[in-house]
C-alpha cells in the first residue's frame, strides 16, 4: 500500500506533515469532485508542490488508496467511540452515521478503487475484514445490553447501511431517513 | 421493446404459446445461470427450435428485455395482491418479499440490461417509474392504516430492499434476516 520510499525508512517530521496534508487535501477533493479531482488541485490545497506530491504518491492510485485507508481508519475510531458510549444504542447510532459517511465517500473513490482491487485481489478482502471488525465492535455492546437483535452480525450492518448509502442517486436527506428506518429495525 | 414483427400484427395462438414458453424458459435459465445462460438451452427448455426462438427474439438482448418486463409485471401483480390484503402490514411484507425476489433476479440480468439501458436511456427511467408505482401501491394501505411511517415513499422502499438484495454476495438466509430488520423499521 505505502510506496517503498516511505515504507522503508522513517520520515522526517516535515515529510510526515506534508504527507498528512496531502491525504487530507485529497480526501476533500475526492469528496467534492470524485474521480474528476485533479492532482494539481490536491497539491495546491495541501500547500505543497506537485513534485512533493509525486515523491509521496508516485501514482494517482497510491493517493486513492491512502485516502481510502484513512476513511477506514476514521471508521475504526468511530467504532471505538461507539463502544465506549454509556448508551449502547446511541453509540451504535453514531457509528452507523459514520459508516454512512464512509459509504458515501467510498462511492466517490469506487471507480479508481476497482483498479486497485483488480491489481491486488487480496486487498478488497483485507479491507472488508477491517470494516466488519469495526461493525462488530460497534454492535457488541448494544447486543450485550439486549437493545439490539442478537441474530445480527457486523456484516449484516454493513450490508444494510452500505446498500442504501452507496447508491449513486441517494440524497443526504433520503439517506438520513433510511438510516433511521434501519436503526429502528435493529432493536431487539 | 417488442420486436417489430410481433408488435405490428396479432400473433396466432400457437405463436403466443411459444413466446410465453420462451420467456418462462429464459426466466428460469437466467435465474440459474445469469449471463452464462445459453440460447440453445432456453429453446430446449421451452420445447421449441432455435429458429422459433430467433423469430420471436432476433437478438439476445430482446429476450433479456422480455424477461425483465415479465419480472416487473410479476411485481406489479404482487402490489395489487398486497393492496387487497385485509392486513395491510402483512400485505406490504408480502410485496417486499416479491421485491426481494425481483431484485435477486434482476442482479442476474444486470450485465446485459446495462447494454439495453445504454442503447435506450429513457428505458431505465420508464421502468423505474413502474417499480416506484408498484412500491407506492403496496405502501399506501399500510400508511393509510397508520401501521407504517407516513414519511416514507415507494422510492425509499425500493432503495432499502434493493440495496440489500442486489449485492452480489448476499445469501438467501441473510436477505431474509435483513428484510425482517427493514420491515420492523418501517413500523409507525
Amino acid at each position: 500500500m505505502a510506496t517503498p520510499a516511505t515504507a522503508s525508512r522513517p520520515m522526517r517530521a516535515d515529510a510526515r506533515r506534508n504527507r498528512a496534508a496531502l491525504v487530507a487535501a485529497a480526501r476533500a477533493e475526492f469528496a467534492e469532485r470524485a474521480h474528476e479531482a485533479a492532482i494539481e488541485d490536491i497539491a495546491k490545497r495541501a500547500g505543497v508542490g506537485v513534485g512533493t506530491l509525486y515523491r509521496h504518491f508516485p501514482r494517482r492510485i497510491d493517493l486513492v488508496e491512502a485516502v481510502y485507508l484513512e476513511e477506514i481508519e476514521t471508521l475504526a475510531e468511530s467504532a471505538a467511540t461507539a463502544a465506549a458510549d454509556a448508551d449502547p444504542f446511541a453509540g451504535l447510532s453514531t457509528w452507523m452515521q459514520a459508516y454512512a459517511r464512509y459509504a458515501m465517500n467510498k462511492r466517490n473513490l469506487l471507480k479508481e478503487l476497482q483498479e486497485a482491487f483488480e491489481r491486488d485481489p487480496g486487498l478488497r478482502l483485507q479491507l472488508r475484514e477491517r470494516l466488519v471488525a469495526s461493525a462488530d465492535k460497534a454492535l457488541a455492546p448494544a447486543q450485550a445490553a439486549g437493545v439490539v437483535r442478537a441474530d445480527l452480525s457486523g456484516d449484516d450492518l454493513i450490508r444494510l447501511v452500505g446498500g442504501v448509502c452507496m447508491s449513486a442517486t441517494a440524497t443526504p436527506d433520503q439517506n438520513e431517513r433510511l438510516l433511521d428506518v434501519i436503526l429502528a429495525g435493529l432493536r431487539a
